[in-house]
């Protein structure tokens, strides 16, 4: 397996996965190209025999100068425990660090147990909220009505 | 009327604002809350007796460091004809400017006639794509399957 940077043109081949990997949930309209465009140097992809086998889409906050943030990750779910998403953020982390960024920042919705649980394992933190939905704390309304996140966050200084 | 930066919490507003500015279309899943979190310093509201009557949203690009990117702008249709697109537009030029980019880039769909007339009379040009669209040079299919897409990009060295 391969670790290289995202270039523009594998929006083409991600964009159409996206949907596939997350079992035909409307994922794709929050990846338009621009985060393909724009974000190279800080988003990257995992190739295995010239194949995309995952993603993450990343990027430095440009008003907030200590904070990373990645907006997006997938793995191929046939391509699961192999430590793939690990790698791929591990590859962020030191890119964060480069950029002299000292916390990742990363949300979630409350339903997405697995990226609760995979943040939590990979050292994130989850910030406190306004209420609690099984244990975990959420912010309501977060991304608009009705839409509750998890926010997460990992020192990496 | 007033022009400052976009704040965290004008997300709260503009969000169920656009789709009423836009007619109903389902245009708010294109303006997540992470725009107003990481872009503040390139991104503008106005606001005229405390109402938000316009904003842009713009990043200069992270891996293209020549380029100043537009993602999206609103102004209420009552307020029209008001200047009030025009000035934000310039705030834009000028931060760009700052940052020592040399050309902003913005993309728009080639059924907005409004937007591509806008564009152009703000200076901006097409750039070539494959095809043409009602007179219209486009990219098809640019932001995923049949998806086709007018670039359009302005020096502001």
């Amino acid at each position: 397996m391969e670790i290289r940077n995202v270039e523009s043109s594998d929006y083409y081949v991600i964009s159409p996965l996206i949907n596939e990997w997350w079992g035909g949930r409307q994922m794709s309209d929050m990846l338009p190209k621009l985060f393909f465009d724009h974000f190279n140097n800080t988003s990257f992809v995992a190739e295995q025999e010239g194949e995309i086998i995952g993603f993450l889409i990343g990027f430095m906050s440009q008003s907030q100068q200590e904070v990373a943030y990645i907006h997006f990750v997938g793995v191929n779910p046939k391509q699961r425990k192999k430590q793939i998403g690990k790698q791929l953020y591990n590859e962020f982390f030191t890119v964060a660090k480069k950029n002299n960024r000292n916390v990742v920042r990363a949300v979630t919705s409350p339903v997405n147990k697995v990226s609760i649980a995979y943040h939590t394992k990979m050292g994130f933190q989850i910030e406190k909220g306004n209420k609690e939905d099984d244990g975990v704390s959420v912010f309501s309304n977060y991304d608009g009505s009705n839409q509750d996140r998890v926010l997460f966050f990992k020192k990496v200084d």
